[in-house]
This record gives C-alpha cells, sequence and structure tokens, in this order.
C-alpha cells in the first residue's frame, strides 16, 4: 500500500458524534473530503450539524480545501452502514475498554481491503483493544488534540498485531491532510503529550488539594508563563536555550543536582551519562543544526507574536 | 508604603549578569528606568551589554517607555555600590543556598528605607534564603521566567520574616511596569510555574531515559499539540472546555477514573468531593463567568493566531 493511495481516499467513517467525533468530522470536510457518520444518540446528526457548523469560520479562516463542503456528511443508521464506502475510519467513541473492543471488531469487519480503522483515544494502547477483532491488523490508534479541527498532534501508534501497512498509511493519510504526525516505535499508555499534560495535571490537582494554589493562579502561572514558549520551542529546546551558550548540555551538567529538589510529586529519573548524552543529542536534533542566537532570535520573535494574537483574540470575545 | 511609591523609582539595582540578571536589566532599562549592576565576573559589564543589545530590538518592537535608554546601565565594583542610591533591588545570583544567604544578608544590610530586595530564585523559599539577615523584612522572592523581558510572570511570596509591606510593594513595582504578578500565600519550593514546568521536564526525562520518546518527538507532541492551547487556557481551563457543555464538573465526574491510570510516573491524588468542588469553583473563576461557547470561540481564535504568529517567528529565522 503506497503513500500516494491516500490520496484517493475520498469518504471518511466517523464513528461517534462527540467533541472529538464531530471535530474530526469537521476536520474531514475542510480538507475535501465525504464523511459518513454514526453515533448510538439518536440526536447524533444534529449534534454533528451543530459541531460542524462551530468549527467551519474557523476552518474558513485556516483555509478549505478545494470543493470543502459542510453539508458532505451524512449520519447513517448504523456502524456497519457508516464504514460502507469509506476509504479510512476514525472511530471516537467513549473511552471504555470494552465498548472500544467491541466497536473496533466490528469495525474492523466492516471495514473493506486496505481500509485502516484508527482509534481515537486517548490512552488505550491497541494491543489492549484490538482483543475482541477476528483481524486486527488494520487497527491503529490515531490520537488526535482537542480540538482535532484546530490542533495539528496526531499520535500514530499500533499494537502487537497491526499490521506495518496499516500504521504507515495511517500515518500516511494524516500527513496528506496536513496534520503533524508522530509515529511512536512502541506503546505507552497515554502516549506521549497526554503522559506530559497529564503530570501538569496532577500536580496542579495536588496544589488545589494541598491549598498552595488555586486554579486561577494555576492556569495564569501558565498563560503567562512557561505557556508563551511551548508553541515555538518544546520542553527539550526550551531547557536548550535556558543553559545559554552551553545548552542542554550546561543545563544538565550545572543543573542537574536541582532534579533532586522537591519540585512536583513526580520522582526525578537518575541522570545517568547516558541519558545525559540523549538529551543533548536529543537538544541538537530539535535545534536542528541553528546557533543559539538564532533559537533565541526565534523565540523572542515568536513570544511577542503570540502574546499579541492571544491578546488580539481575547479582545474579540 | 502606598502601591502609588513605586512610580518614584527610578534606579534599580540588578545583581548578578546572568542571562536572568541581564535579561532583568534590559526590561528595566526598557522601561525608562536606570539600574546599577554589579557582578564579580571581570567582564559583567561586557556580558550585560551584549544581552541588553540582544533585546533590545524585541523590546523596541514591544514599546519602549518614554526615556528608555539601553545605555542608562552603570557596572559597579560592589554589590553595596550598586544597591547605594537604588529603589529596588533585583538578585538573580546563581542557584546556590549558602550564596544566596550570604548576598541576600549583605544586599539587605545595603538598602536604603523602604528599599526591596527581591531575589529571582528559580525554586528556594526565601525562609531558607533569609537566614543571615539581620534584618529579613525587606527580602521577597520575585521569580521572573526566562526570557524576564519577554515572559510576564512574575511569582512573588516572603519568607516568615518578611514584612508585609515588602511583598506588596514588590508586587505593586512589577505590576506598575507591565509584569503579571502572582502574589502566592504560602512558600512553596519551585513557586507554582516551575513545578508545572518540571513535572513535564521529570516525565520528559523518564520517557526519554525508558527509550519511550526521543526529545524531538517530546518537544513536537507539545508545539504542535497542547502547547498551541496554553497560551490562551492554563491546565484548568483547557479541561473545563474538555468537559465540553457541562465543563470541568463533567470532566472529573466522566473522567476522574481515568486519573488511575498509568500516565505518567506521577501518583495522581484522591479526587475527593472537597478537590472536585474546588477545581470546579476555580474553573468558574478562570472563565470569568463566560459561557462555554465564548470559551471555544476564543480558543478557536486564539489557536489559529498563534499558530500564524509561530509560522511567522519560525519563517524569518
Amino acid at each position: 500500500m503506497s503513500d500516494s493511495g491516500v490520496a484517493d481516499i475520498r469518504t471518511v467513517a466517523c464513528i461517534g458524534a462527540g467533541v472529538i467525533g464531530g471535530g474530526w468530522a469537521a476536520y474531514f470536510l475542510s480538507r475535501g473530503l465525504r464523511v459518513r457518520a454514526w453515533d448510538p444518540a439518536p440526536d447524533a446528526a444534529d449534534r454533528l450539524r451543530r459541531i460542524v457548523d462551530a468549527a467551519w469560520p474557523a476552518l474558513t479562516d485556516l483555509g478549505l480545501a478545494d470543493g470543502a463542503d459542510p453539508g458532505a456528511i451524512e449520519t447513517l443508521p448504523t456502524a456497519a452502514d457508516a464504514v460502507a464506502g469509506s476509504g479510512f475510519v476514525q472511530e471516537s467513541a467513549p473511552e471504555d475498554l470494552e465498548l472500544k473492543r467491541s466497536l473496533l471488531a466490528e469495525l474492523a469487519a466492516a471495514a473493506g481491503p486496505g481500509v485502516v480503522v484508527a482509534s481515537s483515544t486517548s490512552g488505550f494502547p491497541m494491543s489492549d483493544m484490538a482483543t475482541a477483532a477476528a483481524d486486527p491488523s488494520r487497527l491503529v490508534v490515531g490520537h488526535p488534540f482537542n480540538p482535532p479541527y484546530l490542533i495539528p498532534l496526531v499520535e500514530v501508534v499500533g499494537g502487537t498485531e497491526t499490521a506495518p501497512w496499516a500504521t504507515e498509511r495511517a500515518a500516511a493519510f494524516y500527513r496528506h491532510l496536513g496534520k503533524s504526525v508522530i509515529e511512536m516505535d512502541r506503546e505507552l499508555p497515554g502516549f506521549i503529550a497526554n503522559r506530559l499534560q497529564e503530570a501538569i495535571w496532577r500536580e496542579a490537582l495536588h496544589m488545589v488539594a494541598a491549598g498552595e494554589a488555586t486554579p486561577e493562579q494555576i492556569d495564569r502561572s501558565i498563560t503567562d508563563g512557561p505557556g508563551l514558549r511551548w508553541p515555538v520551542h518544546g520542553p527539550c529546546l526550551t531547557f536548550h536555550l535556558a543553559g545559554g551558550e552551553g545548552g542542554m548540555a550546561h543545563m544538565l551538567d550545572h543543573f542537574g543536582p536541582s532534579l533532586k529538589a522537591p519540585w512536583t510529586r513526580l520522582d526525578a529519573p537518575e541522570l545517568t551519562s547516558e541519558l545525559r548524552d540523549d538529551m543533548v543529542a536529543g537538544a541538537d536534533v530539535s535545534a536542528g543544526g541553528r546557533p543559539m542566537a538564532d533559537l533565541v532570535a526565534e523565540r523572542d520573535r515568536a513570544v511577542i507574536a503570540v502574546r499579541r494574537a492571544v491578546a488580539a483574540a481575547r479582545g474579540r470575545a
């Protein structure tokens, strides 16, 4: 199954009409695809209509594909009906393992040859979800971020029974649609971004529970603090810059001991020389060979622009 | 000491000529203040010059105060010399507890009546740093984020011996200069934002150490994922939106069990009804009474603008 084949996919089945399923539907429609939807809720068609309508101005602002039609969505009476004739299946059912197991088995059985069934699960490994499927080879995790019509990231990872063609095809399809795809080598509960996000969330809950900070202080500490850097440089590159001219190597060699400080309830890993070297090499990859001064200038330009962008967006509220 | 008095502060002593101390100096200069600096390094004046020069285009772009002069900085031979005649003292020495203790004692002794000595420490509680000072009443933590000339957040918190006038005056001064100030009620190692940031960082180090993700994947999972939401909505308001129309209450009642899932190495706190109610009330404060549809529209506008802002800033690299 070659990558180029994904351009032939013209219809996607969206299973689930919640915030994520509806957001996916809006995104697929904006890329000029047709959507065949299903959800057991009696008002599923209305819900999807509302989600697509709410998202369409943003999608129009970002730029629609030729032929994009917010009306090109049909809600079918059964999941199998939605899958019939679809070139890709995106499952966004509630986060319930037993439900996912039986639903994914049904979707895998209904899908045509070469059709990938991707799950939007925010945390279950596919190896745990695929157990009821007669043929789990086409089952892949394709985990988006809310809202799926705006946030580019999609984490793609298969289970032990997933065929390589299926993960490759899912990644190629999402990339073809303009998504930023991370293909993970191995399964990990919560994948990557949700583990990081959940670490923040748990520390925040601990602080509120202990009376150390209010939710409002926590929110502002991010929006007016490190949150302004994260759209441009992730946590590793951020600490690379924190090391000054010496970058990540200086940061780890100099501030390594502060890893032992009682910040957060998350225990620090042992900073072995191997981990240190992996982090330094990783920062070089993230930096793309650019000198520190360029990275700093990029960050400064971006933070200013982000501050203005957010202020303008708030002002229009 | 009334808040209005802070407008009379025309000169700030900047102790330490590293990335943080130099960044503070650049910011104070951009607000039209004069800076008296000190650092034991023989090339301190040159370092400060380079940092101020590098920051000045960004500060000019953001808008300088009347009379702002990048040359209004003088490097003095001793810390006491720098403090003499200054209306506010910002200490940004290396993160070494013994060094901070003796330096803060010296600065407190040298400062004139009503002058606050604020420490940029990224994690030490003032009660631990103030132990050598004859009069610790004016010693306050004023923790900025890198770069201090661009990131608005400053966390302000006193130690057990700090006088209320000192924390109030520090907060008023930073606000007068345009900073986003969080006044903490109690001391907490790492304060708020660094605890949250460090939780992410530790989880990232664990993932790299375990071979689960590369630093580049970790960075992209943030920049192309949740990092795009964090400049506009912090972690609590983000999860409020994730709850759909039911907001934080629905999110906690529905997804509470997934707190038990093995995402991140950070143990989840017990989701007591009290914590649940505190989070729901806090989300209402953060939301400022705005209906969910307004919050979603604000997020969407902001995420689009942030994506464009970052893309433009990168394109100019």
